[in-house]
């Protein structure tokens, strides 16, 4: 299907859902990020080197919403790690679509992350690739890949990206 | 007013109103910074804490026009400070409204710093947290509040964000 | 010409174009990169001094496609530098025109760079001034500046940004 099936409200749209998703995050309304995704999904935060050649471990890997949840759940009362602030930049999405249902979605995102000596950092860089389908009426992430760059993480990656 | 309140014609002029509010700063046109916003209005860059707690100290606070005025002569003939280039970054606006005549917008910002090293910093990232009205049928901050995560800042805040 | 020339259309158009130019070099698809031009074309990659007062150098000139073609022939066979991953960040496209053919956008950008040791660093944050025309039908860059803030340049500056 050529990119005409891209229509300016559905561009609009799916803007509107990368914008919403990472003000979710950085607002720290993290119960709220399963709802970003259908509930047969898959989410991964995985390095550049692996996707390129294939390897499949990833640094965060859910394949339902109920993983999703249980991933804040554990980051709201198991894990211990430094108390931190995110703040995503993102640009440029490119979409596509071969059937005017599954649309296809690459853009670059860029995490900065400020701790307590309040400097903020460039903490990790990459690209979204993204599977977005409508859900009972609504853009959901049946897959979203955070492919990353910046493959020496320096705290441990709790929050997702 | 639910959110198909905001047209694209809307949305795109919202855009443009904040792109353009960059573009003037980075440009260094800061006499033309006060046209951005109404007469009676509000600007402020406050640390986030300050701002989640409800504490009122900010780093930059004026609260008309006159007074966004008078800081950019300050800038100019008063203060004394390193010479430095701003470049922002903008992304993920999420625009909302209550009555269809005032617009919530909330949008993420990261600010690079470029001295005379010839380095580029992370110098401030945030969020910007806008009210824009139409004065005289032109789109215009009616309060804008830069709440910034980086709460250790390197160098005389003079230029706004 | 005022601005109402520039339909939401033709708006989302040139973002496309300014979106899938990043993509295609954080992709290392740059034997792609010269389609983004005219045959007839300018691109530089110049510091803000030299361009502030209208000196001519230029880390990178290229006046036609032809030698685009060779920028990346040299790129891929003969120069020798670091092995190093790109990641764009564009933001605040502003577009003008006088005439209705020839389209100025001037956007923001940040160049973060991650080498084997894989941290990623801030390492060309500057403005795009370009003009855009239609070329057989598909928008295209006759002109394209990068005028960077970073002059302190850290490694071989090879790849275009």
């Amino acid at each position: 299907m050529p990119n005409n099936a891209i229509t300016l409200e559905l561009k609009s749209e799916i803007e509107d859902l990368l914008n919403s998703y990472v003000q979710c995050i950085d607002d720290d309304d993290l119960e709220n990020w399963p709802n970003f995704f259908t509930d047969q999904c898959l989410y991964q935060i995985i390095p550049r080197e692996n996707h390129e050649i294939g390897l499949p471990t990833a640094v965060m890997w859910c394949d339902s919403r109920g993983m999703l949840e249980d991933r804040i759940t554990a980051l709201r009362h198991a894990n211990v790690y430094q108390v931190q602030w995110y703040r995503h930049i993102i640009s440029n999405p490119v979409i596509t679509t071969d059937d005017g249902e599954t649309f296809h979605v690459q853009s670059n995102y860029a995490v900065f992350k400020t701790c307590n000596d309040g400097e903020s950092t460039v903490y990790n860089v990459g690209r979204y690739v993204d599977e977005i389908v409508r859900d009972k009426g609504v853009l959901k992430f049946k897959k979203r890949s955070a492919i990353y760059d910046t493959h020496r993480i320096t705290t441990l990656l709790v929050i997702p990206v």
